[in-house]
């Protein structure tokens, strides 16, 4: 992850979670979005703009999965407008009002057909048994 | 959506949403949780519970998509421990921490096959038009 904003606390965070819980998730603090862009389309790198303006996700996720590396740009707050001529993909998750995070998280799950869902992550210090009604967890 | 809080800004702001965007959706503020579950159990409804704990999304999807009402429980804070046998499904959006709204996305994506991302809503005041770009609307 590439925050395009200045905030250490994002960062603490999100690393923490990662190892607990497993993964190789990095978060970049302080990036500037437009060298960010540059650099990931230099490298041969497929630009993904997440917004409701965009073209239907279902009529592009095929074409997206045979891209090799994929750079997501979800706006936290208003984008600017040279965003969309940048992104190699403007994609709309729904052409309604939607949580940015909500539509991230049904963009992979669509990009990786759902099997990251039952993805496992063997060296994480914390992980959960699924159970019907009770709360399962091994290590801490 | 029943609001088991009291957030009178909530009501306004989805119900804005709806106005302008299209779509039946409604918010009922100040619900009692356990009332409201024991009045959806009574009336043959299912109740589905997004935990980090329950049984993996794909293991139990099919057997919803059966049912013909389902109310979707997402916890915002802390989620009494008594909701968890009250429940008739505990599932599971992964069984890592995530955004309780993107494990709703994600559960109704799969729910409905991914349908509603396609979904007009006719009588909308205002549409978006996909574009590959731009930022193009209809309506105000």
């Amino acid at each position: 992850m590439y925050l395009a904003a200045d905030d250490n606390g994002i960062v603490r965070s999100v690393t923490a979670v990662a190892q607990r819980w497993g993964g190789n998730f990095f978060v970049e603090n302080h990036v500037g979005w437009r060298s960010c862009i540059d650099r990931w389309k230099k490298e041969q790198g497929t630009v993904v703009h997440l917004t409701m303006y965009g073209l239907p996700l279902r009529s592009v996720i095929s074409e997206l999965r045979a891209k090799e590396r994929i750079l997501v740009i979800v706006g936290a707050e208003k984008v600017p407008g040279a965003l969309y001529g940048l992104a190699d993909y403007n994609v709309s998750v729904t052409t309604q009002p939607h949580s940015e995070i909500a539509g991230l998280a049904v963009f992979l799950d669509h990009l990786f057909c759902g099997e990251e869902l039952d993805q496992e992550y063997a060296d994480a210090p914390m992980k959960i048994i699924p159970s019907r009604a009770g709360k399962l967890r091994e290590g801490r």
